[in-house]
């Protein structure tokens, strides 16, 4: 063990890891990053397949990114946006304004996914409760669904990875079935006309349940949850904290499934992996329940001190740019396809693979069920030297949005070897 | 109106904000920033007395602090810590070893003070699942306390703002009384012995609980709280989120209230006011009872994608440096001295003034109540180019630790000339 591993282990809790195991489980103690890889204190090169947790999207230093944030550090870090302005916030604001699926929308920034999802929750119930309606305190929410660890998006999650210790905090919502049932969407959208009078808000994840285990549903199917929230009032939110800038192919997962959410949750991809931001996106319909006298009830008090920071706003704003200027979707649609082939030609048919699902650059390559294969296979691919974390038994794949087939083939081929070392 | 009011208004929905108030109620739209002074997009300067939501620490555009974020965008701007590390976290928590008040602390990172909250409750209720007690679900919390917004955080705070109108989403707490109630902690202490088989832990502002309206209390009330701790193996969570980094004159509140937490929140100051960051810092005690085999139930199942952001840690660990070189926390003290005088002398006399609080350089002074009177007199302190922002009839003075006796004197001259100018 290195020297760093044991000085990390001393001090630094690592979220969702066992730390009495973390020093064994070879982690990577990053001390650089050039492109594509990460590169450890000892100048080892990792091929970063998991972009740092689902949030990087152009790599790691872009010359332009990096610009932008020393741009702004020549003008201002951070200044408050509780009863003020920022104006690399407002041109954020207003360069995502065209892009995102919202009507009219107004964006309330913040740093974490899980703070985004919060404030979606909380703007659905005050829009109930602004308009003198009590009884529209619930929520409902899918089977398998993460949105956070925050007690109230841990709420609207499904107790996933043990978290139902927690239950005497969370409060209780509708469930309707996990993406992977025929009848998710069916149940779903009629427990939404059935008990619309109870209902804040449905929340869902559109297109792939991310920490479930990459689990997805076709597009078309999503079509009559819209059409349940048109019909009954019920609000719907849509968590594109994992799905959103592009990792399924179009800037959001929204679009594909034919979507108008009237409230947004947007993070990870949204600085391109820099700098802590989210953002909850309102529709102006929503917004308008809120407006009223000056400092009356009806305003949403909510707002984190570091809400709208100015650092994160400017390498947002540029990263928005470069989407457009790279052509980043394009790639993402070509190599999606690419890697669709290379999975079906040479991981599919081995006899640990269960199943490959996939969308966009997002993909879930499920085990059969074996004492920790995911975390196995992971940590073999480390010696192939690319980076990558299982969900339980299934082996993620996410790649960088701007990766060549080059990259997509070392992952394969890490995969590939991987796999045949720990289930020949 | 300006054309960038009504372009921010249109879309950047501010937290704690009426928006239908926004633009008429004189927003600062900023645009750059040098030392203590804001400075808008019309080039009209403001001394920054409020340090941008009670964050920024040194001031604006710190040479070295923007040298450390150049410093790391030249190595990775992030990289996840779930599983894995990055050296410049590890060197951050260890400088921070040896300052916080803390038995063999490690770090748990977040970006935003209400996570930091949010992680401290959940590590509190699940060390007791971890051992098999299943009884101990609830919390103690004071009147008054603010700890962020999200549901968890909401649910120990006291529900003021108007937030009660969450309470259906919120968990019940006990509650002692606001810390200006003599009996405060006394029944606080009597509480915790009584129910401790019920309590996961007990969560308080030590020293200042600032959203309240900066209310104070003697530090050595809070060795009661302390003590019934000990006695009883509730936990304790200091919320310093408000009050560390030198904020109150010491580097953490803690330290004059003779308290060493279980578990501590810190935030805001954390970067020096330059990016979101925070942390939950766990006693060695409390971490061990997390430890176990691995992908266990031990496990704490909680972790934001940004958490252990590098380029924030970087700006961090610089600030911790430069705290230390320029004897900051001297300076905060003999400040608050000069500025309790100045108070004393030409505040405190004014027939509109209630009373004055102070510790440290986070100062309230409240006035009797009237008609929005906080909100004109720091509209009013606008036009004397100090930017202030109120909690209800309580004028907020929040400096920067690193502000000399002629920035007192511009704040205190403005505050005067805008109460007498609101109630003459």
């Amino acid at each position: 063990m290195n020297d760093w591993i044991a000085r990390d282990e001393a001090r630094v809790w690592h979220g969702f890891t066992q730390m009495a195991s973390y020093a064994t489980n070879r982690p990577v103690i990053v001390e650089r990053a050039e492109g594509h890889y990460l590169i450890d204190v000892e100048g080892n090169r990792y091929l970063d397949a998991i972009s740092s947790l689902w949030v990087t999207t152009l790599g790691h230093r872009v010359t332009e990114l990096d610009a932008a944030v020393v741009d702004q550090l020549g003008k201002v870090a951070h200044s408050t946006l509780l009863g003020n302005g920022n104006r690399v916030v407002i041109e954020l604001a207003e360069a995502l304004t065209p892009l995102v699926p919202v009507d009219d929308p107004r964006f309330l920034f913040a740093s974490d996914g899980a703070a985004a999802v919060e404030q979606a929750l909380k703007i659905a119930f005050q829009y109930w409760t602004n308009q003198g309606i009590s009884t529209r305190t619930s929520y409902l929410a899918f089977g398998g669904a993460y949105h956070g660890d925050t007690i109230g998006s841990l709420s609207v999650g499904s107790g996933g990875f043990g978290t139902d210790v927690f239950d005497p905090l969370r409060f209780p919502v509708m469930r309707a079935p996990r993406f992977d049932d025929p009848e998710a969407f069916v149940v779903a959208a009629k427990l939404i006309r059935d008990r619309a009078d109870e209902l804040a808000a449905v929340v869902v994840e559109p297109l792939v349940q991310g920490a479930a285990g990459i689990v997805t549903a076709p597009a078309e199917e999503f079509a009559v949850l819209g059409e349940a929230c048109a019909d009954t009032g019920v609000l719907l939110i849509c968590d594109e904290v994992a799905t959103g800038f592009g990792r399924t192919g179009t800037l959001f997962a929204s679009e594909q499934c034919g979507l108008q959410p009237d409230l947004m949750a947007i993070g990870k991809g949204i600085s391109g992996g820099y700098l802590p931001l989210s953002a909850t996106v309102a529709s102006g319909d929503v917004a308008a329940r809120f407006l009223g006298d000056d400092l009356s009830a009806t305003t949403l008090y909510h707002g984190h001190s570091y809400q709208g920071n100015a650092l994160a706003a400017a390498v947002a704003l540029k990263h928005l740019e470069l989407i457009a200027e790279w052509d980043v979707l394009v790639n993402v649609r070509a190599r999606s396809e690419e890697l669709r082939s290379m999975l079906a030609e040479r991981i599919e048919p081995l006899s640990a693979v269960k199943e490959i699902r996939l969308q966009g650059l997002m993909c879930g390559v499920e085990l059969h069920p074996g004492d920790k294969r995911g975390r196995k296979v992971c940590a073999a691919a480390l010696d192939c030297g690319v980076l990558l974390r299982p969900l339980g038994d299934v082996v993620v794949l996410m790649p960088h949005l701007t990766v060549g087939t080059e990259h997509l083939e070392i992952i394969v081929d890490a995969l590939e070897t991987s796999i045949l070392e720990v289930a020949p």
